[in-house]
């Protein structure tokens, strides 16, 4: 098991993900190939003994504001772009970085390209739910407006990675939209319910997103703009509610007294949240395991994202989508039997 | 000063609705026309004595889940129309329901008709800040799509209501985004940027979701699906967020110790947070003041939507907008000159 760890993207300096790459290969046993400069890697590497790892000298950097097509077509010496190519040409088996979301699906789509059949490849984020669950929310960045045919593509993707990598036996797909009633809105947020309500079995409905973060949807799809809306929505009033609780408390007296033994608790939820906000976000429809971690991802979050990397090369996950896309497609009709190409 | 309070729209039961309006009446010396069902609505007041109040006997209901446009128009005899065309024709000041957006919406649109310019009326929304400030998001569920144009008015429309009722003297204007650079977004947010930052002066750039919950713009214009999917994400993530915190305390021994030091910092915070949000949101760019309360409100936020009707008439929200909104169209060049008809 070899995984490219993307060292330079993101808001964090090469030094943390190199942090994270490292326990990575401690934890689980892999190995890890660090893309980015070699200098400064074997720099970091130095205090280590016994690593399995490697280097792809790779120095030029994809930064957060480039354009993401550009970046992806002409930095071909970027760790993002060597990176990914090491998967294409079998030299690794995932790839995983915390860089510009775009640029990460660029790349992807040039070097890897698309499944067979899949349209649009979308990023799917696991968010954490009331009832201990997750739901898999996509897409959250990689396509800004979608037809309801990839909205489709990402119900069908989303169900078979909710299966397959999460145990859910009978997974439900959800719309994301404003209202539950059948006639809610926008243009393509109807469009898409009739579409969906239609073609694909296992749609349970609109899914407000104060609904969501209950739980009982195990899949909810959207076009990459509103995802992008909704999850960035999500982040800030947790992070806000979080901070304003820890100022409140500590400006009552009262509370003062209680503090000390509610840290453990605060500090417990903080972790819980960041932990599976981190955890690393598929990009689901591309022909190789390439997972997106958030910006702002620590040693931590970089070692959970290659964790998620590890485990969806273990289940297969390229194949079963693969397979599962095409039989799905050809079960409703929408596409002809036969293996996938 | 007269208010016309809508009985029975929304989730909770008209006696909780009718508590709100007597709070008001007491609190703040106005007096308060209860529409509804007029045989429930004297059986509620009959506990109380010296209440300056009146009845709008209009029984028939409007559903949730209704159609916006054909309630309005076919519903005549429910408390939303009659108590809309109470403040057409003068008998009161404002009107204010905790009911279907959209249907009070189209009931303000056709029974109180847009103000001059103004192509359509936005609904919008205090948003509570991490600095202690509120942010005006607007258009949070009255328009579906929106152009360009129509989020340079909700852009202007929100500076005035900021600097007139907010005390705000440089209102900035943000445009809710995917991200802050120039280059971000879906199709609609990329001419939106272009349009504003060309037409608006106090146009201050793109904000996330989770900038904006931290600060530093005082309006926040989005077409109504995404303000409203952002807003349902934010109620959604405090909710769940508090919920967990709440259990997650119950179950640590430890923090059993400071639960009853705590508990009074979180009610706190819930109330805080709750009174923000059930203030009560205007709806900008109608003849009249129109304030729509959160579909779950309680006695208290119907109380506090009261009270941000009466703050808007005393302060002649309505003509400041209005001419506000004709002096910088005429200023940027997109009307005439001359008093709005």
């Amino acid at each position: 098991m070899r995984i490219v760890l993307d060292t330079q993207g993101g808001d964090r300096p090469p030094a943390e993900l190199i942090a994270g790459g490292v326990a990575a290969i401690r934890e689980y046993n892999i190995e890890v190939i660090f893309a980015g400069d070699q200098a400064l890697i074997e720099r970091e590497l130095d205090r280590y003994r016994d690593l399995r790892c490697s280097i792809i000298d790779a120095p030029e950097i994809v930064r957060m504001d480039e354009s993401p097509i550009e970046a992806a077509r002409k930095k071909k010496n970027s760790s993002l772009v060597q990176g990914i190519r090491a998967v294409r040409k079998g030299e690794a088996d995932a790839f995983v970085s915390p860089a510009n979301t775009g640029a990460v699906m660029a790349a992807a789509l040039f070097n890897l390209g698309r499944l067979h059949e899949i349209d649009r490849p979308g990023i799917g984020v696991l968010v954490p739910t009331l009832d201990g669950r997750r739901t898999l929310l996509i897409d959250v960045g990689a396509n800004a407006e979608c037809t309801p045919e990839q909205l489709l593509e990402f119900g069908v993707m989303g169900t078979i990675y909710m299966k397959e990598l999460m145990g859910v036996s009978d997974p439900r797909v959800g719309l994301l939209n404003i209202g539950e009633e059948p006639q809610k809105g926008d243009q393509q947020a109807l469009k898409a319910f009739t579409y969906l309500e239609q073609e694909l079995p296992n749609f349970a409905g609109n899914v407000e997103p104060n609904r969501l973060v209950e739980g009982g949807f195990d899949v909810v799809v959207c076009d990459g703009f509103t995802g992008n809306i909704c999850l960035k929505a999500y982040e800030g009033a947790i992070a806000v509610t979080v901070r304003y609780l820890k100022r409140h408390i500590d400006r009552s007296l009262l509370a003062k007294f209680g503090l000390p033994f509610l840290w453990p608790s605060l500090k417990r939820l903080k972790q819980e949240i960041s932990a599976a906000q981190y955890g690393g976000a598929p990009l689901l429809g591309v022909r190789g395991v390439v997972i997106i971690a958030h910006g702002n991802s620590n040693a931590v979050a970089i070692q959970n994202a290659i964790r998620v990397a590890k485990e969806a090369v273990e289940h297969d996950l390229i194949g079963k989508i693969e397979r599962g896309v095409h039989e799905s497609l050809v079960h409703l009709g929408l596409a002809v039997e036969g293996s996938p190409a």
